[in-house]
This record gives structure tokens, sequence and C-alpha cells, in this order.
């Protein structure tokens, strides 16, 4: 397999799907619209939706039904990005080497385009429960909506937390507790969320779930590595933004030399997770290393 | 009926029932949740909940079964309030004569109180969704999850809209069409939701959903009546603060008189409505009558 090809697929395939999502209809909110679609269609690697489709792939060939929850995933993601660069949280001017959305738009553009893309999140759950008659689907998918609203909240109080504690010293437990919330719940979600639409048996989704877990970790610690020695030509974010901000982070918490050893070893531990899943699962090991080396 | 104290029970039921889904955990987020706490009992008319609760009754007399959407509509209606007063939006310092909630915690605060509180409404309807074994209920509960997250679409497009045309001379169309978003959406809905949930027939409901078209028209008109000619101590909201902001009203479009008796003709209009559901529809029709006769 060849790894790099088959993400480019991937994100190809999410980037088919949300534009089928896109309102191009001329109406009075037409540019609040277009915001919307300024923000989802700006780039970013599509991790989430991928990690559903990719997970729900380990057991079944018809990805087409857990589509509407990846959209979804994406949707709720780019909300949080719009909502976080807002002036009055991170107050960032670029995202993916483009200005935030209030930069392009304007701040009440940018606060209700990401309060309309965290709804129309659901309005996508609720068309395609609503379009569902199998009880045993029926049942899944209502598991599943509520594990996503719950993650969410997770998402928003994780986000404050790290706001709040901006600036401040924190101990490694809050570190900790700010990460597992504003990443690491919806990281863990994308995962659950393929292995339950799929029909996972309780082992299975176990062993997903801290697949996820894992890969949630490395993939913050990563963030934070970048922040520090990241090319900002290729990350789009300005190099040393977090230390400026003064942001408690695995990197001001641990070292760069401890951070790195801690994101190797949560690479390896993701990796032996998906042991028994056969070369099915040969994709999210290789997006388990992918997470470790990217440059962005 | 004494309508006074029929409206004082309503809300002391919607007030107790809000209390149960307050978190007041000890966590690192616990001033995230005091703050959509203090939004959510900071008083206000209930209105939309007592909506879906009195229609409810119209039917069926086991309204615990449509609390969780009543709930559900009141946290959306406050993620709405708190978001519009926000700096970037229409910058209000007070709401129901308080600090509105970025004046008092701050501005990351609101907005992510906003978003939690917009997030927490679909845990509320997906927990009672899951918990629903009922294929008959399910299938109510289904149709009301999906049309409540398309009025929070609308009510979303019509904040945008009222925003985006601040201080423009407007047509009577566009005005129309904000209102019909930005407030008529959410009331209908309000309405809407009792009367599925209570498995009204389709005739019922038609005639509902044309009641509540004609109380939220009216609300609205009396809101920008009183926006002119109110009591501030008794509105909690500044007179003449929408004619400062260049704000397209019904009383800045037709004028006070035509907008009085727009007001006038809408209620009764609603009243009517009402005539085939006999003596339980008294305290609706009486809520007509309030919402035109209301000093804050």
């Amino acid at each position: 397999m060849d790894f790099k090809e088959e993400l480019k697929k991937y994100q190809t395939l999410v980037e088919e799907e949300l534009k089928k999502y896109l309102r191009k209809e001329n109406c009075p909110e037409k540019t609040l619209n277009e915001s919307m679609e300024y923000s989802l269609m700006a780039g970013g690697k599509r991790l989430r939706p991928i990690l559903t489709i990719a997970t729900y792939k380990l057991f079944k060939k018809d990805i087409e039904k857990c589509m509407p929850y990846a959209v979804a995933m994406e949707m709720v993601h780019n909300f949080s990005l719009i909502h976080d660069d807002l002036p009055g949280i991170d107050n960032d001017d670029f995202r993916h080497g483009k200005p935030t959305n209030h930069k392009m738009f304007n701040e009440a553009t940018a606060i209700l385009a990401g309060d309309g893309l965290l709804n129309n999140s659901y309005i996508v759950i609720s068309e395609d429960i609503k379009n569902t008659n199998n009880k045993e689907d029926l049942d899944k998918k209502i598991q599943v909506f509520n594990e996503f609203s719950i993650a969410i909240d997770r998402m928003i109080a994780g986000e404050y937390v790290d706001t709040e504690f901006e600036g401040k010293e924190i101990s490694s437990e809050y570190l900790e507790y700010t990460h597992k919330n504003k990443t690491g719940a919806f990281l863990k979600l994308s995962v659950r969320m393929g292995a339950i639409l799929a029909g996972s048996d309780e082992e299975a989704l176990g062993k997903l779930t801290d697949y996820a877990d894992k890969i949630g970790l490395a993939f913050q610690i990563k963030d934070d590595i970048l922040s520090v020695e990241g090319d900002e030509k290729i990350t789009g974010k300005p190099v040393g933004n977090d230390e400026k901000r003064g942001k408690c982070t695995y990197v001001s918490k641990y070292g760069l030399e401890t951070a790195k050893k801690m994101l190797d070893e949560k690479t390896k531990e993701a990796v032996n997770l998906l042991e028994d899943f056969g070369e099915e699962a040969e994709f999210l090991r290789e997006l388990a290393i992918y997470i470790k080396n990217r440059n962005k």
C-alpha cells in the first residue's frame, strides 16, 4: 500500500462528499453560507472523517453508510477552529496559511458561521437518522448521535480550560485534562463512530478506542512540537505562537526531548493495538506513523 | 382560569426542570458551567418551553414526556441571546436587566457558553431518544429532532441577515424574511414540537402551526414597539436601542400606528385559529393576548 496515495484518495473522497452539503442558492444569508464553505474547504488534513471511514472499512465495505457522520465530524471540527481563532479567544489571523474566517469576513459572520457549522452537523445526522428504517442500524446511529453530542461537549470544555489557563503554570494533570477533552475526545469519537456504525463487537471496539486515545495524544504532542520547531511556511501557523501566548504544552511542560520520546512511545503503542486486525488495518497503522512524522 | 397564575406555574415548572440539567460538580471548566447557568437562570419569559408544554397538554396529560424538549428549547434560546449580545454582534451590556454573559464573565467564556448551550440541547435530545423503546414515540422524537435542527439553522440565518443589514434601508420582503427566520421559525417549532410529540393529527397540526406563525409575528412587532416606547426599567433594555443601531423594524418600516394595528390583527387571527380546540386551549388564547399586552 502506498500510504500517501491512499491518504490523498481519502481526502478527495471527503472533500467531494463535503461539497454535496454546501448551499449555493441565492438567499439573503448567501455570504454566511460562503463563509462556512470558506472554512470547510480551506484544506486541512481531514483526519477525523478519514479515521471514521478507515475504521468502518475494517469491518464493512459499504462506506456510504458512514459518510454523513464523516461529514458531520469535519463540520464540527471547522466550527471549533473558527471559534477558537476569534479575537475573543485565540485571536489568530491565519489558519492553513489563509486568513482566518473573521479576517476574511468579519467577526459577526465568523461567530454565526461557527454556530451554523456546529448546528449543520446535527442537521446531517438528523436527516440520516430520519431516513433509516432498519431497527439495528437505527440503534447504532442513535448511539453515535449520543456519543457525538457528548464528545463535542468535552471539546468545548477542553477549549475553555485551555483558554482559561493561558499564561498560568498548570499541573501535568491539568495538561492531560485539557488535551483529553479538547483534542482527544473528538479523535476518539471519530474512530468509535466508524466501529459502532459498522457493528464492531465490544472487544474490537475497546482496542480501537485505545488506539484512538494513543494517536490522539500523539497528535497533540506533535502539534506542540511543531509549534516550537515547525516550518511556518509549511504549518501555516507562526512558530513560537504557543510560547508567546504562555500556553502550557507537552513541550513547555516536559521539554522537547521528553515530548519526542512520548510521541514515539504513543505511536508504537497505537500500532501494536491494531495487531489483531490484519491487513485491513494497514492504513490505520501507517496513519499513526504519519501523525508522528508529519511536518504540518 | 387566572392566566397570570397559570403562567407563573408554567414558568416555575420550566425553571425547576432546567435546574435538573445544571452541572454543579467541581471540575476545571466549573466557571464555564456557571456562565451557562447564569444566562439560563437569568429570568426571561420562558415562552418557548411554555408553548411546547401548553400545546402538548391540548392532547395529553403526561407532560413529563415533552419536558426534555422544552428544556432543549430554552437552552437554544439562551445560546442565541448570549451570542447575539457579543461585542462582535450586537454588543449589548444588559439583558433581563442584568449584565450580559460576556460582561459578567468574559468574551471567550461567553462564546463557549453559547456553544455549550447549543450543544447541550442536543445532548438532552439524544439522551431522551436513546432511552425511548416505543417505536411510535421514537418516530415522533426523530421527526422533532430533525425539525429542531432545521429551525436553529433558520434562526442563525435570520440573525445573520439582521446583523448584516443593520443601518441599511431594506424592503418589507427582507424584514419579513429576517423575522420569519430569526424569531418565527423557533416559536413555530415550540408549538409544533408539543403537537407532534403528543401525536396531533395533520389538521390540528396545521392550525397550531398557523397559530404559532401569527403569535411569532405579533411577538416581533411588540418587541419592536417596546424598543420605541417601552419602559427600560421594566424591559431591562435601553429604549431606542434599535433606532440608534439603525435596525429595520416593523416600527421603522410601517410607523408606530400601523405596527400597532398589525399587532392587533395578528393577535385576533391567532386566537381565532384555536376555535376548535375548546376549553383546553384557553391558556394558549390568553397567551396570544398576553404577548400583545406585555410591557417587557
